[in-house]
């Protein structure tokens, strides 16, 4: 059997990602030993993160070599078991990396219950889901009434993180790229308002919109917009800051907030958290993130595109901001 | 009798003070009326917060119009009370402001116990003492051990933060500019290390002095050299923005940490603070400045100026980086 791949094959740093950053290679599969399990890929998904780890400029995970499979997380079937944790058929999720045939230990993976529901285990019950879920409830401590400003707001992260200020009883505001972005942040989401970055003045949206100033900023995107945001924080202002997605932009390469002095005079902070950190407390987030997507509270966009071979694009797409809600790549039914 | 004084005349936003932001005036003196002291003008002092005031930029002091009387804190001799509480000969503290002779009322002023350490209540004592003091202890939070290091070290603040984070247990290395700076900060304050920004490769000597990374960031400085700091941050670090003198310097003017990114790589939290919160604790702060003071663990520096036409020169000094350690003038013995 064949196992299709895309190995790393340049470091994007200070540039965006370049079709030549991936090289395509195909291999004969070798037979599985004891404890490995064969599987057939089936949704990956993407994470803005990913450039990072192409850079090796993060440090929370093993370094990515170049001439490795890039790594992601995906959802496959179990085509073959060398281990007592899985039989052929079944779903589940890890490590599978930008692969059609993986190999993986079973000690890396996990079995998905409910295959009806198994994309959720990539975006709102996966790192995306726990990294909104921990960016509220660990860094940004919302309280009911506080005016949220979430910036990235249509992304994975950014909808969901949204929907959780929404239940602790806060007035969020997202911040997007486009009309259409903003009309799910409001339609699908229940964001009470949204600023379209390319459309509109933030500057003069952000006043209207926070007349008292922003008690909490949950930012994705860094940059211009990160520095606008904190001309209006409010006293004792949280930012959280989750992500720089605006670094991979020429525009806004080596872009410092010069506003940070406002902290100072709204004697405010700013804290930087990455969510591996709160693994221990998983569990007892993705029962939380289960209750509220099973009784309507949290509604997950998943922008699904298709085919193996386009997956290095789908991975640009998140840096041209063109996806609305988790990106996700089907490879097979 | 006259009271010389220097009006605010200008606002020096986005570029450094010059001469014409002050005007010299003269005015023949009203008498003093129920409740008022007259004053004789001895001794004032200089820090960086004032040239926010002139700029109105700052939100928490009343705004400094065109045409005040420009606004420091000083020390003075009672010449004059229609006060139960003053009376001639008693010396004084208190919003002095750029004048020979002012008149105030007794409720803005507080006697000072010991005239023979009056200067101490405009440095290690006053509000330069409570920042140093609350900006460790409230916000920075060291725990014996901790590499702290400080910019703006040879400053008033600084330096009586870097020789409290040195009663905390911890490694101080500071940064100033100049190897005289540097030689006091190792002599004179006590501190482990000290980096001359002026002749020494920041990076590399964070680096050599910081094998573990910074884990308490003290910065009174901002724009490159704390973009050069976060660089070098520890897991979990804190960092106290305390001020922005560089801001003040045309090659620092809107200049942002984009280091701030490090904020998520090692978890870090970036705090602003202004001294005014913390005075409901303001009387045990200054018994424990008085006690560590006593006992020679906190060493006091201060740099005289004399004469009143020098008022605006010396003003500047301080965004020269000029002084070392807490600037004064002396107006009248």
């Amino acid at each position: 059997m064949i196992n299709k791949k895309f190995l790393l094959a340049g470091r994007p740093i200070g540039r965006p990602i370049e079709d030549g950053d991936f090289e395509y290679q195909e291999e004969e599969l070798r037979g599985i030993e004891e404890g490995e399990v064969l599987l057939e890929n089936l949704v990956i998904e993407f994470q803005p993160a990913q450039k990072g780890w192409m850079e090796q400029i993060s440090n929370y995970v093993a370094p990515l070599e170049i001439g490795d499979v890039m790594r992601c997380n995906g959802i496959a079937r179990v085509l073959e078991s060398k281990s007592n944790n899985f039989k052929s058929g079944d779903i589940v999720t890890g490590q599978t990396c930008w692969q059609s045939h993986p190999i993986l230990s079973d000690s890396e993976l996990e079995i998905i219950e409910d295959p009806s529901a198994a994309t959720l285990h990539l975006g709102a019950l996966g790192g995306t889901g726990l990294t909104a879920y921990f960016g509220v409830t660990k860094i940004s401590k919302p309280k009911p009434g506080d005016t949220v400003v979430i910036t990235g707001a249509a992304g994975g992260v950014g909808s969901i993180a949204g929907q959780i200020f929404k239940i602790s009883g806060c007035k969020v505001i997202g911040i997007a790229g486009g009309k259409e972005k903003c009309k799910i942040l409001l339609d699908e989401f229940g964001f009470d308002a949204a600023i379209d970055y390319k459309s509109e003045d933030i500057n003069k949206s952000l006043k209207e919109l926070c007349p008292e100033g922003i008690n909490v900023l949950y930012d994705n995107v860094g940059g211009r917009i990160l520095n606008d945001c904190l001309a209006h924080i409010a006293m004792n202002a949280r930012i959280a800051i989750c992500g720089i997605i605006s670094r991979h932009k020429t525009d806004n390469a080596n872009f410092g907030p010069e506003n940070y002095a406002n902290l100072i005079f709204k004697r405010a902070s700013m804290e930087g958290f990455i969510v591996i950190d709160f693994m221990s407390e998983a569990d007892t987030a993705r029962k939380k993130l289960k209750e509220w997507i099973s009784d309507g509270k949290i509604k997950c966009k998943e922008d699904i595109q298709e085919g193996f071979e386009n997956i290095p694009n789908t991975l640009k797409r998140l840096f041209d901001g063109k996806n609305q809600g988790k990106q996700l790549l089907r490879i097979s039914d």
